[in-house]
């Protein structure tokens, strides 16, 4: 029920048609009783520097959900950037802070790591295969050096993606160790397809599926259907197995969280959200 | 149930908090299924022209309700200006025409109009006098005008207020008789208060109601309670009275109208209004 005092966070992006947010954020708002609503905004790149800016001057502004085809434009257009932002070069999450300055986050990564966290899987510690190095490649692996892992395999069909992701990763993390070049699963504890491999029926695997070791906790960003033959190929093999939208639904939390709302679980989330 | 193709509808406005129209015209959208939402926006004066562009840059703008203290601004900020909001010097609405132009109008004063016929009274020849040339006195001189009013009592405390919105009607309505200078009511089928007198217990009445033809339709502004000392005297000396919030009510369907929605009746929107 929106009203006078309702707390507004944009969802800017464009083209809007496709957004799965309001409908996931506001019957959660609506159940608890929470004063803010989630209202997408089709903006256009050439808008949207100036809109955001003056969006965020709205005296009912809450915060913005950015996302394409913004995500990178607004790593320049905040006045403070999360580590995770500032390496995988994009940000999906702006609030205005108490001293006026816009700060930016990015959680998409971060809804895979807590949902690898909440099947029992440890990540300090771990070795991590991250296979993609494109938008949310770098994002997952942005925040699994965030959660503590070890080592980072990093992999992608252009290579220098993935050298050069690996040498911001470096700058923040100087502990991680990371490789790259290789998409051989031997030996990782997790490993994450962030390439679109898999929307398409005739797309080959990611990697070759018969070295990945049957404890690899293996997950998927893809989406376009619950198990992927990436993901039937690992659960064939005993790995445990994350689907695209567990990651989507895991962020969520993360989000309330950085917008200083009550939150709750992602299960939760998912059983009140009416994406029908 | 706000989703990526839900038409906005601003509500631009500073401060937001007392805003009423999210609560009347979304349960009305969800109750007929229109795919559109109300959404208040806190917009301060400096930020507005800005954000009035930006707004109507986004692909699912549908229009703008524009509130205190942006009316008066906005008339010179759209391309194309309807009379009503000429004469009146204000406007409250705003759409996107197809030819890319900002089109605005205003409907205070049709809200009156429309609940004057609604009751009954025929509005084209009859004479009507308004107290008060402010900015809700000229919205419904100028709407009256419209309806085809034969002649106009104009009278304001501050007197080259009503001088100068009468020279105004008639420059749109040349055939219309435009009296100012008197508070008498004597001789008018339609008079209305349009001042602040009446929101505070010890206001003095308006005008001399002893002088009021009990055949006289006699509407009210003030909203602070239904039936205003100034109602109540018209109604002992047996005039059919209208409350402030017919007004507001009456308005809405001419907004549907204007953005191109589907309309109803303004008591079918009371009913649905959430306003507690």
């Amino acid at each position: 029920m929106i009203r006078g005092t309702t707390r507004l966070i944009g969802h800017l992006g464009f083209p809007t048609e496709s957004f799965k947010a309001p409908m996931i954020y506001n019957p959660y708002f609506e159940r608890e009783g929470i004063d803010a609503v989630v209202v997408p905004m089709g903006c256009r790149g050439a808008d949207y520097p100036d809109f955001l800016k003056l969006f965020f001057r709205l005296t009912n502004a809450h915060g913005a959900l950015v996302t394409m085809p913004h995500k990178v434009t607004t790593t320049g257009l905040v006045d403070v950037l999360s580590p995770t932002a500032a390496i995988a070069g994009a940000c999906n999450a702006v609030r205005l802070e108490a001293d006026g300055r816009l700060a930016g986050d990015l959680f998409d990564g971060e809804g895979f790591v807590r949902g690898v966290a909440r099947k029992g899987r440890a990540l300090a510690g771990a070795r991590a295969l991250v296979i993609g190095a494109g938008g949310v490649g770098s994002a997952i692996a942005a925040s699994l050096a965030k959660a503590g892992v070890a080592a980072l395999g990093l992999f992608d069909m252009q290579a220098s993606a993935a050298e050069e992701l690996g040498r911001r990763l470096v700058a923040y993390y100087p502990a991680l160790r990371v490789a790259t070049g290789s998409n051989d699963p031997s030996g990782f504890d997790i490993v994450v397809n962030a390439t679109p491999l898999g929307m398409k029926p005739d797309d080959p695997l990611p990697l070759d599926v018969s070295r990945l070791p049957s404890s690899a906790f293996v997950g998927e960003v893809v989406m376009a259907q619950e198990i992927t033959p990436f993901l039937a190929a690992a659960r064939a093999r005993g790995c445990t197995v994350q689907v695209g939208t567990d990651m989507l639904f895991e962020q969520i939390p993360a989000y309330l969280e950085f917008f200083g709302l009550p939150t709750t679980t992602a299960e939760d989330l998912r059983a009140v959200a009416r994406l029908a």
